[in-house]
């Protein structure tokens, strides 16, 4: 009667619609340490036999090996990795098997392999951006002088340096990483041993474990460590923010590559061409990472939706944690890399860069600067004068410090032949050696910094 | 210098992120059809000769009943579908197959295997809808008297009909159903022949190759053709719309099926047990369902975010189409197939619903209407008689009806004997009977028209 | 104890999280005329008297003077603007006010007027959607022949024309307008008198109701009536794919504003100066589109998050429906003026364009198809010919139509001196005459079915 | 000819998109502040004069004081709180008000306000956190022995303890705190002096005006200083978990207010009744924290999008960056405040509670765990034997321990009347005494180490 699909009846939906096995497969390693870990405290414990204990122990290394091996088998009906091991376990070992289900419930279990892989992940993330940094500070080094123009609304705004411009990618990268620092050392305690919700009553010990494991030390309700999943936000939060950056980068490399810029040469490596227009260089891989930063946001919104309103302890609503974070990892790991073979591969044409800061009455601000400076005019009113002076210059399709000196003192009277020296783009960015600011030496020592911080010098 | 995942080299990673193939396979019957609708028209026109075309859609059988068989290959190298086809049919009937792509790119091909692709998953949560709604009339019919406590804020409100609170989904899904209709109707046009984006000087002819392809007609500029994804968002957005009503239904179930409530008792086929409590029961699929609806609309912002800020016309970021929507529509599939077993194998209590209408003071308003109706006071001064009511009946642990007539009278000396026929739940629900109320006679007539709307009478 | 801002006691954070007065007062003249309707009907059934119905039209109508003149007031323990109305009613014409409240609730009351007022929503996007449109197609017709560099990737691809690319957003915002049709065809049905949740015992008639507040007829089920926000979702979800087609027009505008395109000087009147950068001119008015999208996108997901998992029938998290729906609307309208405003006014700086079309091999696929026409080459081959001849014409930094004929002919004999004429900008993009192509003769017929469409012819 | 809206010309529609004065003049205080440590730093270094430099000061002062008195008048005009501000200290002062702005711009002084925004908000956050864990802890040792039922999947599962129920709240918001402590700790660089993106030429000081408005120091590079949100997305992403966490609370109140349920008796001043149904008392705090967590999501995901794709340095999208922070923050205030009120006042119904936890089998698990300690059964066997237990109990509608021992003993002849003592509800929870287990003792334990943690022994 319900036709289609359901025609299969209601148990062919349930075991799709309920095996994890497909995904969460992924926790293999994960699971076997923390079973390996719980066994070895039960034992320690008395709670089972040390013999039982060992056993149980080779037993799991031998799934292990099998798994390496021959990669997990997905059978629906052991739903999930834990039964799936543990089903393997018993055929291997047998009835002794069911003494590693003691003193814990699949609630804490994953919840215990799931961060175990999550904290993984933010150390790849971490060793991820450090090679990014790496990258972009070697890069900033080599360009701490090359002047480009500084947008602000994506006009021509101030000169500035190519250094300064890549070194602002290392302040948002730093950022990333101290957003993963502080998660991993938020979320590294160990929930193991909370059982299904309440605790147990055996005598373990839950530092043992924790220990085991690389954790801090337990968590301390086992309420919260079994519906708990801040820890996947946390690193979905840290995965959103640091893929928008990399999308600004992207975007800003994609402008960079188009004909009308020619500011860059991407590398043939991370470049591909068309199907139907022979002649196409096209920016693949920074669209990719550009598009990637939606997914890895909707990953996030998809868990904290999933995660609303849910009453303790544990909800099966909560199996829907794994695929949005293993996306979200994958997605996150090659938008690094693909990133940082950007920032190191391609091919800068600086000259293109210069040429495009001399455009746009870059330094028109120079002009105002001067005139605050050297004739004590207050900056509402330099910054008036200025304007005059480049509504002349755009007038006769000229360059500011193209402007005879006659002209510019018919616009105010106090503006002499010094203020030439100003209006150089090279003088532009020397200038502004205010801390952080783009002046080249103020570059070079920011660079310096990061390489002493990245372990470089 | 870059090491780790990044050793391998630039091109190891542009391989890996530009690669679609691992989900783009999933177009192959579209990809093959739309193959050979454009060289049947490549024919006709006389763009290739009637020779040329037959060798290659001969050719394209092969590949496909090669798919059909054995799958399709994943080769990172081949990027695509369209790549991995074309290079096979080279294989098989060589230098001809170059002629395929003639007046097309991938641009509008993969447009159009992926509109392809959509509309078909429109029609399958359509015909998975139509099950629902089966279930929806078929139960609603059963139970169109069964009395149960209908809730606002969760407290209980007034009796209604557990009839008339199924057919409440009836309405959200024939929204549902309306709304992938909608979008249907709307993205039903061709944009093949758009080729990569300004359309082609070879004659063809697109409304051949549209109405070979059970499109409307063609698109009507070729730059929106390859740019724009709409479709993918209209049928994202049914689907989370979908997946919303579900994750209601969803709650209920759970609520429901808590021991305190006791209002269903779930099939067996649709509930899981625990690995540590023997005793346990649990509403998986429902919990999965809800959940579900995170991740469906964590889909829908994905894509939207990917949109955002594209310039015309195709930029790779859209690659990232296609992930969001294959996730999200196998989720649906699921959960509404999920929900259509919940809603036609669930047992209903309606005993222990009855008992819980009873309680609550869910004919309070009757009470106030009463007095409205039969002693013609304002609505607003019967509110406040019959709120003295309920707390005189709150203040003896009884409910409304059993407070003696001389005791209503004491609070309002126009309240006769007559207002206890009103109070009953029966009664409650009886008088209901206004358009889409909840009278049993009421609840029948929409499920009467529901049924002929279904085909089912 | 509990200090701070709790230190005012619980009941002051209620009033404050309970008010929705400060938002839902722009329903105001939406549940004037609810109301009005509701009474005339309440009239006409004989459940209130023809002479109290007067009355209460009549203090509707003063009320609505009031807040004409006057603003609606804001006090926090009237809550909403339901009670604020009613209060003020009673005062003004005594108890008979307390008749208007019966045979409905404030559930049906709030589902009727918002749905008013959405439903002005989108009369208001599809106006102004039409003005957008009108400029798109009057600056197409204008440059129907003005050629520009098509983009993919943001590489010159192809040359197309600017009318070309206006009317693919002609295309998009027929599609925006589709949507908010259907959306308003789908909610125009009227819950007034589904009452709290079930109905009413009154003998009340919605079809009167109905038709005099304009649906189509009333709702169906009064669960439903009093849950369901579908309607809003309908609209933020069409606004939301609204905006996000505008974000795509502002980023072109913004890129081609650039100083390396300078395809565009935009309006002075939509663009702002800087207050330390003298020379600058932003395209502010692009930006914010730009940016608006994202909390339009923001709105449509809060309003999904509030709704997931919701029980039946009404639930005090639905009063979070109105703030986001306020906010988009406003959002989009300036969205859409503002775009048709730099559609209308803006500069397009054509001969900038043109040049950049003949940068950047853009004929390139000219050269292959021609070889294909006139040869007989298989693309595949004719795509890999051309290639070379890029590769050639890259080496010696020349176009490819100033490669001398013998070296086209060293790279495949089979190139004669007829292919020169195809490899224009003007012969390219007048080749692309296929339906939805961009030659000038087809992007005037779509302009011309378009003004017919939009009546302005 | 463009009509409507547009009718009033571009320049109005500029006007309104444009000015953010309605919003941004939230941020008065910030920027008077800013501009008061800017200008001392000025006259510090000798870039304006001592007494320059105390005019301006002063003149700022009587700003604040006017809009301290008068509120921040909304000139649209003047398009911002920044030269509202300015325009009003040059009437006040004159000519030298335009020293203020030398070596700086609205980039890094909004860039500064927002921040010192934030960073309050924070704050803000911390403190309403602390008085929410405090109601918490006391309501927690209030409860420490108080039995209910633990639920998992909303299936009664374990009994618990109140006391550790509400303790799990407390470890979320430990969680909570600790994220707004991390984003404080990052955000607390000033980035006033970046100027509009390259820094200044000018002499400045930067430390001096970071450390006098509170920052561990001035950010790094200029470029990322005025176009950073990170700190604005810190802030939305914690409170965004926040809100998670608020919203599951809540919406375990609302069911525990339910008539089937009856745990809670909700205060009265954080409930409110119906205008049609006299009996209600209705949830609507609880309701409207959880709908919140719906817009507070969607306020982080605005910002998000809004962000995604945007090239250095400043944009204008970003001024899109306050309204939701506000509107995120308003809500959180509530939300919080609300949910303190609610665990604070809250009448728990512990004879119903404890009822409940003796139905639904739920010390099914201690059967389990007796078998494996007392009879050294292996769990997994345990488990199979209490499903056998369970099935026969329910078959008689009876609980566990009402079962004959000879029936147990049938099952398994292991069983003996030591059983009995392990199978209570009081036995259950005294019994799961492992670290953050539900133990009334190991509550305490928790519950004195939070009283300590939050300073209130």
């Amino acid at each position: 009667m319900w036709g289609g699909r359901f025609a299969e009846g209601p148990s062919a939906i349930m075991r799709e619609i309920n095996a994890s096995i497909p995904f969460d497969k992924a926790l293999w390693r994960q699971d076997i340490a923390a079973s390996k870990a719980h066994v070895a405290m039960l034992g320690q414990q008395g709670i089972v036999t040390a013999e039982d204990a060992k056993t149980i122990a080779g037993g799991l290394d031998q799934v292990a090996a099998e798994y390496e091996a021959n990669g997990v088998p997905e059978n629906w009906d052991l739903e999930d990795i834990h039964m799936t091991t543990e089903s393997r376990l018993a055929e291997l070992i047998g009835a002794t098997a069911g003494r590693l289900h003691t003193a814990r419930s699949r609630n804490d279990q994953v919840a215990t392999d799931f961060r175990l892989w999550v904290r993984d992940a933010m150390d790849q993330a971490e060793a991820g951006l450090v090679e990014l940094q790496t990258a972009l500070v070697t890069r900033a080094g080599e360009h701490s002088g090359s002047i480009m123009p500084g947008f602000t609304h994506l006009q021509t705004a101030q000169p500035v340096t190519l250094g300064h411009h890549l070194m602002a990618y290392y302040e948002m990268t730093a950022r990333d990483r101290s957003r993963f620092a502080d998660a991993r050392a938020r979320m590294n305690r160990c929930p193991l041993g909370a059982a299904a919700l309440a605790g147990t009553g055996f005598p373990i010990d839950r530092n043992a474990t924790a220990s085991a494991l690389g954790f801090d030390g337990p968590t301390n309700n086992s309420l919260d460590s079994v519906s708990d999943r801040d820890f996947a936000l946390d690193y979905l939060m840290a995965a959103a923010q640091c893929s928008l950056h990399l999308s600004r980068l992207a975007e800003e490399f994609i402008i960079w590559a188009s004909q009308p810029f020619g500011f860059v040469a991407l590398p043939d490596s991370l470049s591909t061409g068309s199907s139907i227009m022979p002649q196409k260089k096209n920016p693949d891989a920074a669209e990719l990472v550009r598009g990637h930063s939606g997914r890895i946001v909707g990953c996030l919104t998809a868990l904290m939706i999933t995660m609303k309103g849910l009453p303790l302890a544990y909800s099966k609503d909560m199996q829907d944690d794994k695929p949005p974070v293993f996306e979200a990892a994958s997605l996150l790991a090659l938008s690094i890399a693909a990133m940082t073979g950007m920032v190191a591969e391609t091919k800068f044409r600086t000259e293109r860069m210069r040429s495009a800061a001399e455009l746009g009455y870059a330094t028109a601000t120079d002009l105002a600067d001067w005139l605050v400076r050297q004739a004590n005019i207050p900056f509402r009113e330099a910054h008036h004068i200025t304007g005059a002076a480049v509504k002349l210059a755009e007038s006769r399709g000229v360059a500011l410090d193209q402007l005879p000196l006659a002209d510019l003192q018919a616009i105010d009277s106090r503006v002499t032949e010094a203020v030439y020296a100003a209006l150089s783009v090279e003088a532009s960015v020397a200038a502004r050696a205010s801390h952080g600011g783009t002046a080249p030496d103020e570059v070079r020592k920011r660079v310096a910094e990061a390489r002493i911080a990245l372990g470089l010098e």
